[in-house]
């Protein structure tokens, strides 16, 4: 088959299942826009791409290092700012060393194919993000698949290959659905054999302050390894991992997506920072997103979730998709999560309760949704 | 085994080698500080990290989008920014449209994982990058790889498995050996056979203006796509797949490494835009490069290289580490090739003949590099 002729017979099969995607371009966000609508939909969710002092901290850097690194980690593209940002990660997630990257999927990447080989076994649960799913196919190791949240799975999964070097892998908080994992019991199976924890934050840090896994005093154990990223919490971009040093030494010297990608921009390092900072000092900004997400959560009727993203079942895909362009109708932009990018088959809206918008945008919003979705059932 | 004694053995097996890597972190680049070095090790070819307008519109996109994208280009991580940089890098590299991504490793992963799976061969040159290798892993595809620079071979490759839909993977201008793919041959090998060339163009656009594509008439065939990076000659981070639309709205709906991953940060796009003008406007900059990299490779006798980075062999590894370390004393950082990392088993020494420094400079960092290697010749 020609390669034109694959690629329309693709285009046609997305199109007659209604399932096209196409980017929608939007400026910056401006309060005084007429064009304004208010933004459920990204995961900035502690509100901080836009914080005064992280856009500030982005500018100097941009002024005082350049445009980007230069060059990979290894050569000369390690600043003393990946430095400064990687400290203060460590303490605030209460962990021994971070490492960045420049991107969250690039550090999921990094850690499962630098610690997983051929010899390895990696238990994985069912619902676990695109990026370790594709680190545990470039590993080349052995998967097992469990069900979602199912500790008992797990611990059969490991029993079933004692002596094997095995990764475990997990969310703190899971993206579609928005609930948590079973942190503590998932650490004590994993020690009880020998296991390494690998625990993706990318949803629960900033919302959970330092994260699910310090939060269960669970940070700092050296079979325990945090994933996280610059881009949702932290307003900015680029990924990191948290945990011992043995662990980061063998990434700087093994894992491939590091070694051989430039670091992370300096104005996007520096973001980070200071986001990071502000959501130390700040915690009453995670405390309106629980307040809202739980708000929110019990006049729809829906379980509130574990993060911020609030999670609403709808009928099929059409009635998703057609609810999310009234509430763009209304001026709230929501997400939409259609088969197959759900693991479970059902659609849903997806609904941020970030910090980022005020209280009046947040009420008129919820409200719209309501009205919108809350009738069905 | 168990993780710690695994991590362990891993470590004290480098260390025996001597592979042992550590992160050396640097300040600013600042011509007034003491412990300013002449930089010939990185890749920013052109010396755009630093232009004051690549800083200037990195720091303006920061203050004016915020630290981050927010969200999946697919949901709310579309800026119009981003349309400005895609449609400025098509326009330049005479392409009908441009993608970005959030690093060039991201790019070569979409590229390959999206196009190639378990029905589809790759025909692959043995010098091509990490990110494809990688790339091709992820894509499960049927792999070929041929020998370095060998039509004939790669032909032999198409000849082999005819009517299957294939991917021929190459360099403009490969790293380690700075040689130059013969593109025009293999475009026509790839036409006649019906095979889609993947060019990285990595260490091409800039060095050579719009890159060896275009400049071999290459650019806005249905048959050839060029993936860039933004992070080398455009001084920023990120990376961009450049042809066809139809290809790029496949990458749009089908590319795991696009679709779930956040956008490129608006510091970053901004960057790349500005330093991509530049480019554009001042093809002296290209001029410079050619001009230092031929002067040099003379000087030493070694074959000037197409790109930007002089490769000289020297006789070890060790040989490498002590003359990369004489160099440094006198102030000159020059990479440095070793075993595993290069493919035909030869250390070198990497020297980065970019615009980014001054004449003097370079005329000092020459005279150095002549004194400490020239002499072995």
């Amino acid at each position: 088959m020609s390669w034109q002729t694959w690629l329309e017979a693709a285009a046609t099969a997305r199109e007659e299942a209604g399932l096209t995607r196409q980017l929608r371009p939007r400026g910056p966000h401006d309060a005084t826009s007429k064009a304004h609508s208010i933004d459920l939909a990204g995961n900035d969710y502690l509100g901080l791409s836009g914080h005064l002092d992280v856009r500030r901290a982005a500018a100097e850097a941009a002024m005082l290092w350049g445009g980007g690194a230069g060059a990979s980690r290894l050569v000369t593209g390690t600043l003393t700012l990946h430095g400064e940002l990687e400290a203060e990660l460590a303490d605030w997630l209460g962990q021994p060393g971070a490492l960045t990257f420049s991107s969250g999927y690039h550090a999921n990447l990094s850690v499962v194919s630098a610690l997983a080989d051929k010899s390895a076994h990696v238990v994985s649960d069912a619902h676990i993000h695109a990026s370790l799913i594709d680190a545990v196919r470039l590993s080349r190791s052995q998967l097992t698949v469990v069900p979602h949240n199912n500790v008992a799975a797990v611990q059969a999964a490991l029993a079933a290959r004692p002596g094997v070097r095995t990764l475990v892998l997990a969310e703190s908080v899971y993206s579609v659905l928005g609930d948590e994992a079973p942190l503590i019991e998932l650490a004590e199976v994993c020690a009880a054999y020998g296991a390494l924890l690998v625990v993706d934050e990318a949803h629960g840090v900033g919302v959970h302050g330092p994260g699910l896994v310090a939060r269960h005093g669970l940070a700092g154990r050296p079979d325990v390894l945090v994933t996280a990223t610059l881009s949702k919490s932290l307003g900015s971009q680029g990924g990191a991992v948290l945990g011992p040093r043995a662990v980061l030494d063998h990434l700087v010297n093994t894992a491939r997506p590091f070694i051989f990608d430039t670091g992370l921009a300096p104005a996007s390092a520096a973001a980070a920072l200071a986001a990071a900072r502000v959501a130390r000092s700040r915690p009453e900004l995670a405390d309106t997103i629980r307040a809202r997400v739980t708000g929110l959560a019990k006049t729809l009727g829906v379980p509130a979730p574990a993060g911020a993203v609030l999670s609403v079942p709808v009928p099929s895909p059409e009635a998703a998709v057609a609810a999310q362009a009234e509430l763009l109708a209304e001026g709230v932009r929501v997400g939409c999560f259609r088969p197959p990018s759900v693991p479970d088959g059902v659609s849903r809206l997806r609904v941020t309760a970030g910090a980022g918008v005020t209280d009046e945008e947040w009420e008129r919003a919820a409200k719209a949704i309501d009205a919108i979705v809350g009738g069905d059932r």
